[in-house]
């Protein structure tokens, strides 16, 4: 199978933090046994990577995974595992789940990620049903997919504070919606566990926060490794109360790029990169690649065009934008044919189950790999990512891809933290 | 990858038998969840399956396994996750664990085993070393193996009632031995954690408290999935207080002989299966497939000449047999090229991790395929027990190899159930 390759001379750096892990391996491994005592992983997430050569660092961790159609198949075992380890403490004995996606029924490649969760979760031993927040949804209604599978869409049925379908009475609620809109009233004051957490939705949820808990993490990891934690955390800032169609907090905007372009240009002079710095200009709140620029200088975004300001100021289902994060933009330098390659590690409690690529031939190594309409050509990691060989270089593929489970992990802690701040407000996260 | 095939007609209630095992899959998989919250899986084991077409039954249950190296190793994966699931509540954070294999220096073959666990283990994230029973090992001693391996024996260092090799204090104790002669002083009134138990060794287990517990699990399972429990547990007696060499106890072996016999001819007959019966006499304590006889009339118990007494009186280090498991005997008709394939499944903590088949050219059907001297060539699973599908036959590979992971999980049931036993002797074991 193919891997991509590292299309950059600026290696020297990423072989160091390539090396220290895979030479730290067995305190990373008990750092993270010792992390997970204290903390709950999400019940399952997905970590956007990217790697520059002098640095690899997750620029975005998604609670509400798609793409589990992407995975390797031969992994599968893999996640069915995890799954069983997860389902073991919230579903003892014989269970029925419910999932609940989002609201898409013509996206198909979206409907096998869906199908391939529930068959990932039956095969771990559970009765497993889809439940559907559309009003459309009447009556259950088979949707045939594209890879040959098929996926039953029924209507939720809520009987007081329990939600499930009209002869099904699930154990828990597994959630493959982000929110985006609000916590839709069939689940509001449901008895049952709902997982992720309805306040883990994107209506609530603010990658600021994730990225500030990220920051310790990332900083506690790189003591523990003996790194500098840039390595594996970009420079971001953050910016409230933007009104891009009245053109309100341009000023807070512009200087936060600013910023992060000033600290990003002194660390590439520090470690002797050549690269001309840019930042990414996100939605605070949101997903799908929806309202994100590249920016290089500060005046890029002041006095913004009619068409980028309606690009910046609404993401998903209409929500607008009010709050942005700037943060350091981290080169993508794999590539697969010449294309762009941007790894996705994904997670099921605290396992890493499997991987893929997105490979895009007609966008820069500078550019967002995940806007609407993008068509990527999902590559499966070929190995994931528990088989490091510390006999082989630190750039070889299993070592790669153990370096890409452990950052990935990172910030699934870094979730975690932020999951229990999204529970108990009123209290601080625990420290890591 | 080659599949071995069933040779028999006889596969009727087999096909039922696997036809309920899929209907009831998240039954049976929410019944182990179940079965887990009540009681400890080993360490790990490995259970020999015995597969006739009409009956898939274990016939022994491991508790010290060898033969790791010869798992697929695409599923390591799933073995260093099992493992990572394990320690994690056995040693939390950054941990040291030491592997104390047998007295093996020679077989090149089994220390590739003790290689290939330490490698697993390690890949959960331990410091893994080996450390040696035997006096000869004074200094580390690498041994370089068949496969490009190396394993080094490490001499045992005692401090007070902890364990350790000179520069490691572990946390816990993994054995590969299976102390058939006692328990060494070096393993006497230690404080750490020595998995499976020295108690469990078979200087004190009985096959004959295995197999009692299998029938209490086999039936309860039974009952669950709607099937006669003959189907997955072999009719089995025992004699105690034997004497091969004073020619003591040979009317109660061959009145438990016949027995077992008239047992299963008759149960041969009520499902009109077209099959000579025969027992396997086997010593109650023990391994190696040393004193084990394969009978077809009680007769053939009585008088035996020198050469059987010899055979049957002496176990591994010498160990002499007094007590003796009459077990019905269970054909093997699965075949690969014309030779007899037994499946061995093998588990790490409560998950299948993968198998192999004991292929053998020159022996029987009915014939014992872990001989000593014998050579078998080990076939991997091809997959392995977690993904059966279905909408294919009930003895598609995947599915039968689902059925197989089930059977041997009913079989580690059982074990964990004797090791409560084995360690809390005054106590009954708790009902499944």
């Amino acid at each position: 199978m193919a891997v991509p390759h590292l299309t950059t001379a600026l290696t020297g750096p990423l072989l160091e933090l390539e090396q220290r892990i895979l030479g730290a391996m067995p305190d990373i491994e008990g750092w993270f046994r010792a992390q997970w005592q204290e903390h709950t992983p999400p019940f399952y997430g997905s970590v956007d990577l990217r790697n520059a050569g002098y640095k690899l660092a997750p620029i975005d961790m998604n609670l509400f995974p798609a793409g589990f159609n992407n995975l390797n198949p031969v992994f599968r075992p893999l996640a069915i595992q995890a799954a069983q380890v997860t389902v073991d403490h919230l579903c003892p004995g014989i269970a029925n789940l419910l999932i609940i996606p989002e609201n898409h029924t013509r996206n198909l490649y979206y409907l096998q990620n869906v199908a391939a969760l529930r068959d990932t979760l039956r095969l771990a031993g559970l009765k497993v049903r889809v439940g559907s927040l559309l009003s459309e949804i009447t009556a259950p209604t088979d949707i045939d997919l594209p890879d040959g599978n098929t996926l039953t869409l029924e209507p939720l049925v809520r009987r007081g504070r329990r939600l499930g379908l009209a002869d099904f009475d699930p154990c828990m609620v597994l959630l493959n919606n982000d929110l985006s809109a609000g916590v839709p009233a069939p689940l509001q004051d449901i008895d049952q566990t709902i997982l992720p957490p309805p306040q883990a939705g994107w209506h609530s949820r603010r990658k600021s926060q994730h990225f500030a808990l990220y920051d310790r993490v990332a900083s506690d990891f790189a003591r523990l490794i003996g790194v500098d934690p840039w390595l594996i955390n970009p420079y971001w800032g953050v910016c409230r109360g933007i009104d891009f169609q009245a053109r309100a907090g341009e000023e807070c905007l512009a200087e936060t790029v600013r910023e992060v372009l000033e600290q990003t240009r002194a660390k590439y002079r520090e470690l002797g990169i050549e690269q001309t710095p840019f930042v990414m200009v996100k939605a605070d709140a949101g997903t799908y690649g929806m309202g994100v620029m590249s920016v290089k200088d500060p005046s890029e975004v002041v006095g913004l065009n009619r068409k980028q300001r309606n690009k910046m100021a609404v993401v998903k289902e209409g929500m607008s934008v009010s709050d942005v994060l700037v943060q350091e933009g981290v080169p993508t330098f794999e590539t697969l044919n010449d294309a762009v390659a941007e790894p996705v590690v994904y997670m099921l409690d605290r396992f890493v189950v499997g991987g893929f690529y997105r490979v895009h031939t007609e966008r820069g190594e500078d550019e967002n790999l995940n806007a609407p309409g993008m068509h990527f050509a999902p590559l499966a990691f070929e190995n994931c990512c528990t088989e490091p060989d510390a006999t082989d270089p630190p750039d070889a593929p299993p070592n790669r891809f153990y370096a890409y489970g452990v950052i990935s992990r990172l910030a699934l802690l870094a979730a975690s933290l932020e999951i229990e701040a999204l529970i108990l407000p009123a209290e601080e996260p625990e420290p890591v």
